[in-house]
């Protein structure tokens, strides 16, 4: 990556995608079963660029590829796999392939790996542990999911109180098993419980008889065991937080969170949320057809519900559009605005909620503002769609009726898609999931019964 | 934060955002003039705490804290108001206590503080640096927006590669101006590139003697100055990077990037999607009700005309909708599933480009995939509305053509959810942004001619 080309700037979505050539050259070294070309074909990619291979190709060549790799893969990538494509692989895998893979890897890495597996899956890879480690996992396990308890890893670098600068490094330079990765060293009391953390680069720049307590932070957060991770990875963004320890009930230490644990379920939280607004589960690309229909069904069959009672309020106007078919070619048009209209609402409340920007301190500002925005966009486009239905049609009421519905619809769209979200998070329901159906219900039916009702009333 | 309880994650919303109780409490003090009491109910919060707040409270209120807190506020709270806030505190805040609170801050948060502020603001902010503070901003301010160049820090810990272990921490020890955070030293050649990083860890746990180039890591990546930030953000969480060596065209060290400024990246660019894909602006919460109208406006716009484009599909169908008005009454449903299909669709293919999952290697595979998933709900969808049709109306043949209209839009609505993006990012045309109005567009023409057209040919 060193040979990056600086000029990548314009063409931003191609930096760190795989290549197709490469991959075709790949799959050609499998299909001609050349090793030697393989492993060197392979051996600049991380682990997550093979994980994404195995994610891109089609099942047969993954199954090919493996047969040739199994022996050299890493834990790292299984890591990185998606769900559906990592149970293959594991699947795959001869027992002893696996286990030897497993072997290489920290115990919070291990919990993230396996969480997701079917139970099966699940012994095979606890079986290929050591002892200790397998301890450990299953105590990560005892944790509810989506906790900092299944989070956080367990091999802590821990200094009592009383020791200076000296004896803390002498200390690491006998230590054996050092975390990969650790940016602050944890001071602790006699109970366990932390007192302060002294970041590595205080202690680099610090004379070896400095006392550990005179250089350490105080003024740190810890981060409650049962903690949502979800609540974690904000705590690491607002507060620019690089590590963090974890403590029990009794605020003892018992592990600690990194950032780059704290930026994965930043994006996958991210991920969820996009997705649970356009109506989709947790799906991946890598899924089949017959499951990606499964999952994508029940929001449409939300959906199918909302547009039949949409249908409903048409129907009791049945007799006004037969006698004026102008108002069949032109009520979508309300409808749609309005759900238009409810979507930015109700999107700016589920991420304000998200961001805990939203609070009893300014959440009737936000919704007097939600309805004004509404009420002024309704004016503007009740003017423009006022006069395309004068002109176009020749019926001046018909573009007051039309206006009119518009400035209702718009109005309750905002009201609409700030409260509802609201009403949903006191009920304990996620916000991102289910205000879309509910808004849209809302904008159709009041959409329709505005401008038809005030058709039935105006026009006759 | 010590104290928080364990038990919060049954209600994880509230961790960690603002109690009322207390903004109530700050907001008397503030009434009252109570310096000393504001000071002592300010000091546990941090400065993203604070911005919180500012942001919260009303325009006024707001006015009247900064009348008494203005000598005292941070810098760091500054760089986390949202950009409106930020501008209305900087001109609020005398000339003197400004600089005062700039001058404690890093160059890539100065950066980060006033690139988005007006040309006037800028300069007062530029003017409040020292020199040489001040020309390393304008220096990075000369990269364009939204590169590695603007996010990267410029305060360097070096060491030659002829150095041993002994000889950096002696040197570290000596060192005034150490950057707050670090954690790699970076190992440079005698022309400035870099070839190895150390771990603060690898080099706490190494003896004095040990040469640097037997414990650097040589397999890092470096970031082109130029690159996007949005690929910055990228390359940390793929390869779980902590700190980042930038180097310029020549591959010379001109700057550093850690995952804390990674992660703030990546959230701004997950919340931008997620507005984007629902037609939102750069807007904040915060934003008064004229801005936020303009804001939305442009993407109603866009669907009025699209909706307008639906109405003249209509309209070519008028006497066959007089004929018979149950069509009036069933045909939005066809449109609204093929929409929310649509969305569906778009959303997974947006998601999949941002995270470089879609490539040369899977794309027709996915292509199929969404074009199956759709005829298979579009199967499933028309056996339910048929039936609803036949017998809501008694009219089998109704059914017949309602089912036929949902299958065809059900498999447009995945074809074009997934071809529209792909076709919009060859344009270079962000797909989160313009991809929600052309698949609407495509689903509503196609579901209303589709559903409206067949019955002109089948029920006459």
């Amino acid at each position: 990556m060193t040979d990056e080309n600086t000029d990548h700037h314009e063409h931003s979505d191609k930096a760190y995608a795989l290549e197709s050539g490469l991959v075709e050259q790949i799959l050609l070294a499998v299909d001609l079963q050349d090793y030697p070309l393989l492993t060197n074909l392979l051996e600049p990619f991380h682990a997550a660029d093979i994980a994404d291979l195995l994610e891109q190709i089609s099942g047969g060549e993954r199954r090919a590829f493996l047969g040739m790799w199994q022996s050299d893969i890493d834990a790292d990538v299984l890591s990185e796999l998606s769900e559906g494509v990592r149970e293959e692989v594991i699947d795959f895998l001869p027992d002893r392939a696996l286990a030897e893979a497993i072997r290489d890897l920290e115990t919070d890495d291990v919990v993230d790996l396996i969480e997701d597996l079917e139970a099966p899956q699940q012994e095979l890879v606890l079986d290929a542990l050591e002892d200790a480690d397998r301890v450990a996992v299953e105590q990560a396990l005892q944790f509810p999911e989506e906790t900092a308890g299944r989070l956080m890893q367990r091999e802590l670098v821990l200094a009592p109180t009383h020791w200076t600068v000296g004896q803390l490094i002498d200390d690491l330079r006998t230590e054996k098993d050092l975390p990969d990765q650790f940016y602050h060293v944890m001071i602790v009391d006699p109970r366990m419980r932390p007192v302060g953390k002294v970041p590595l680069g205080s202690l680099m720049s610090s004379s070896r008889d400095v006392a550990l307590t005179s250089i350490m932070e105080d003024d740190f957060r810890t981060i409650p065991v049962l903690q949502s991770e979800e609540d974690v990875a904000y705590a690491f963004n607002q507060y620019h937080m690089v590590s963090a320890p974890v403590v029990d009930a009794d605020d003892r230490l018992v592990g600690v969170i990194t950032i780059d644990d704290a930026m994965v379920v930043q994006d996958e939280h991210a991920d969820e949320d996009i997705k649970r607004l356009a109506g989709l589960g947790d799906e991946s690309l890598t899924d089949r057809v017959i499951s990606t229909t499964r999952q994508r069904f029940p929001w449409l069959a939300v959906n199918l519900v909302t547009s039949v009672m949409a249908s409903i309020v048409i129907a009791q106007f049945a007799s006004t559009i037969e006698a004026i078919v102008a108002l069949a070619i032109m009520m979508p048009i309300v409808a749609s605005m309005g759900g238009n209209a409810g979507t930015q609402s109700l999107t700016v409340a589920v991420r304000a909620m998200a961001t805990k920007d939203l609070t009893g301190k300014n959440v009737w500002r936000v919704i007097r503002r939600e309805a004004l925005v509404g009420l002024a966009n309704g004016l503007i486009f009740a003017v423009i769609i006022g006069i395309v239905g004068m002109v176009w049609f020749g019926m001046p009421m018909l573009g007051v009726v039309l206006a009119l519905a518009m400035i209702a619809n718009m109005l309750v769209a905002g009201l609409a898609g700030i409260l509802i979200p609201i009403w949903l998070d006191k009920l304990g329901i996620d916000p991102a999931l289910a205000s879309g159906a509910f808004v849209t219900t809302v904008t159709d039916v009041v959409g329709f019964f505005a401008f038809l009702g005030l058709a039935a009333l105006m026009l006759f």
